[in-house]
């Protein structure tokens, strides 16, 4: 495998091109659109339609193999790149479970892994039904086309069930709506798993996942406050889900810890995830490579952390227009603080970068985080 | 500062676009040929003459700042951008210093830097009588244009005067011959200070360094066995010389201990440097980074170690024709080593990557990264 095709053009593929670098692989981009966050800095890249079959067939005729930004190409388009001899890593098999939550539900439940109580509800009645069943409020999602907050809502009560099948109409037409139990969590973990083809896979630790309107704003690795039994029990429960998904490349297992103390699955994703950009500084291998080894199908790296605390903080488009120009601040604060910038134009709450503080203590480590942050995101010291 | 401008398309050109792609910081290349390690992983790429002033001066039109991958840009080309307000960093009156071994010498001499005994020679009576001052052998050096050996002579005695003047003729012009007392070193060490133009400059610790027929292959970091004010002398030396010489980005210093004990400046080097790679797995803020942040002018990074022992070995062109197809062994064998490949045609000799393990104890690490280097290198395991 030397030419690895990575669909989606966002900050994920450009931050696996550092990785690429060093492993010799060529990264080729079907972006899209010209100068996007990956194509700024990915030499071989196209503009073209992800959900054209056309457009993909003859982005992936270059490439050894097709990887990801995102999980949005169409099913049936990978499978038949799959029919054409062309390597797709994750798999169309594998990849649905990130896609689509009904079917991650399904599977997940089969497999007897822990998720909250759910069921595909075809209309408010049903939804009614499965919230005086399971208790309100409910948590209803879309099975397909949600990210970052949108496409979930939270509903007080049976006056509210007809909400998500309003709003699925804006989405997409091969979507269903899933009622989920409410989880009154204290807080949100995420498990990251790299797995080759043959099988073999390796953990990351355990992170903290704050979210914020539904965007990760914030992690702690490894996560303050689990027994080394529960750590232990998670990242066994994220190399089964990989191997049973067949899973290739990176799997984030987003997970909630309820208040009376179960860990449930919220959600799955198949590709490098916010919750691992700690690892770019924080791990010997980073969740980037791992990926790259995964999809080249090279032998998968250390995830040791190089620190006892790794925190990372997105930073979100604020006042300030120009995020080179408060590095300055940033660095000038604080020469050990890390930083990734995506190149992209700032938009209020958007994600344009994220920064990464190494330590030996959780409040300390965490502080320097968030203050360099703050400092690219326009706010004031306090 | 946002697009950064490097003349030459090598692997030290490469490794910066890793550190320019987290900082956001757009790289312009000016590159010898198409395809060249760094072209192929920076999209905006032009391929000139860096010695044709209308190629260079064209190309620093769409550049906030020009730094190099290598010394050999002409000073008088140098001198006209900035004439014309571009930013050159480092600057040509302190890339002189490495660009030309006359004016380096003269230059440390007069600042009291510890220096082999040196003369400029016009000819080989003239060297004859250097050497019957100072002893035989001598080594003879061209002022310009020698690199990894070459233009480097160790002559054994006066009926070898004439080797340096007759291999001159096929380097430049503007050379002349020095003649150097012959150091009877017991090791090579090297220390790397990053500066920016206000003055601001931080130190990497001191490595020990291999060189086999005038190529570095391998440092060990911290160099092993110095005593603490060695460290410490031999820092504030490296930073007195980039402060004094105007230095803006990566000085490289490199020294020779001899057998009894004194330690002189070998070479200066004006840019991130061979043996500075293992920084970029290493160190917080690796030799790349804190180059582009000095050429940028953005506060420099902690050159805090990430282990006790951090040791890099080159890989040099083996029986391995395919590098990629080698990273299976490295990586099935040590899931911790890491490795840089430049994305050069394997040819036997050249520098086509290096590795880097990180570790508790010298000879382990060591161990570890000679191991990854044989197989890149097409040896066998012992």
């Amino acid at each position: 495998m030397r030419v690895i095709g990575v669909v989606g053009g966002g900050q994920l593929a450009r931050m696996m091109q550092p990785a690429a670098i060093g492993l010799g692989l060529r990264l080729r981009l079907l972006a899209e659109m010209a100068g996007s966050s990956a194509a700024q800095v990915i030499p071989d890249a196209v503009v073209g339609d992800y959900t054209d079959p056309e457009t993909v067939a003859t982005f992936a005729r270059g490439c050894d193999v097709i990887t990801f930004d995102h999980e949005h190409v169409p099913t049936a388009i990978l499978h038949s790149l799959e029919d054409a001899g062309i390597a797709v890593r994750p798999g169309p098999d594998a990849l649905v479970h990130a896609q689509d939550k009904a079917v991650m539900r399904a599977r997940l439940g089969a497999l007897g892994v822990p998720c909250p109580a759910n069921e595909v509800v075809p209309d408010a009645a049903a939804l009614i039904a499965f919230g005086d069943a399971h208790g309100w409020p409910v948590i209803a999602k879309t099975s397909r086309g949600g990210y970052d907050g949108k496409g979930v809502w939270k509903l007080a009560g049976p006056a509210e069930a007809a909400v998500p099948f309003d709003g699925l109409e804006g989405l997409r037409a091969d979507a269903v709506v899933i009622a989920e139990e409410f989880v009154d969590f204290t807080r949100e973990l995420s498990v990251l798993v790299a797995r080759r083809p043959g099988g073999q896979a390796v953990v990351y630790p355990v992170s903290e996942t704050v979210q914020t309107d539904g965007i990760c704003t914030a992690t702690t690795t490894p996560a303050p406050g689990l027994r080394a039994d529960q750590v232990r029990d998670l990242k066994a429960m994220a190399l089964r889900i990989a191997a049973e998904l067949g899973v290739v490349g990176v799997l984030a297992v987003e997970l909630m810890e309820a208040r009376d103390g179960r860990i449930v699955v919220n959600e799955l994703a198949m590709r490098p995830h916010n919750t691992g950009h700690w690892s770019i500084d924080g791990s010997v291998t980073s969740q980037f490579e791992n990926h790259l080894r995964a999809v080249a199908d090279l032998p998968l790296g250390s995830t040791e952390t190089l620190a006892p605390v790794t925190v990372m903080v997105n930073v979100l488009g604020g006042s300030l227009g120009d995020l080179v120009a408060g590095l300055d601040d940033v660095f000038s604060h604080d020469p050990a603080v890390k930083v990734q910038l995506y190149g992209k134009d700032v938009v209020p709450g958007r994600k344009v970068g994220h920064v990464t503080a190494m330590g030996e203590d959780v409040e300390q480590t965490s502080a320097r985080a968030w203050r360099a942050a703050r400092y690219l995101m326009g706010e004031s010291d306090e």
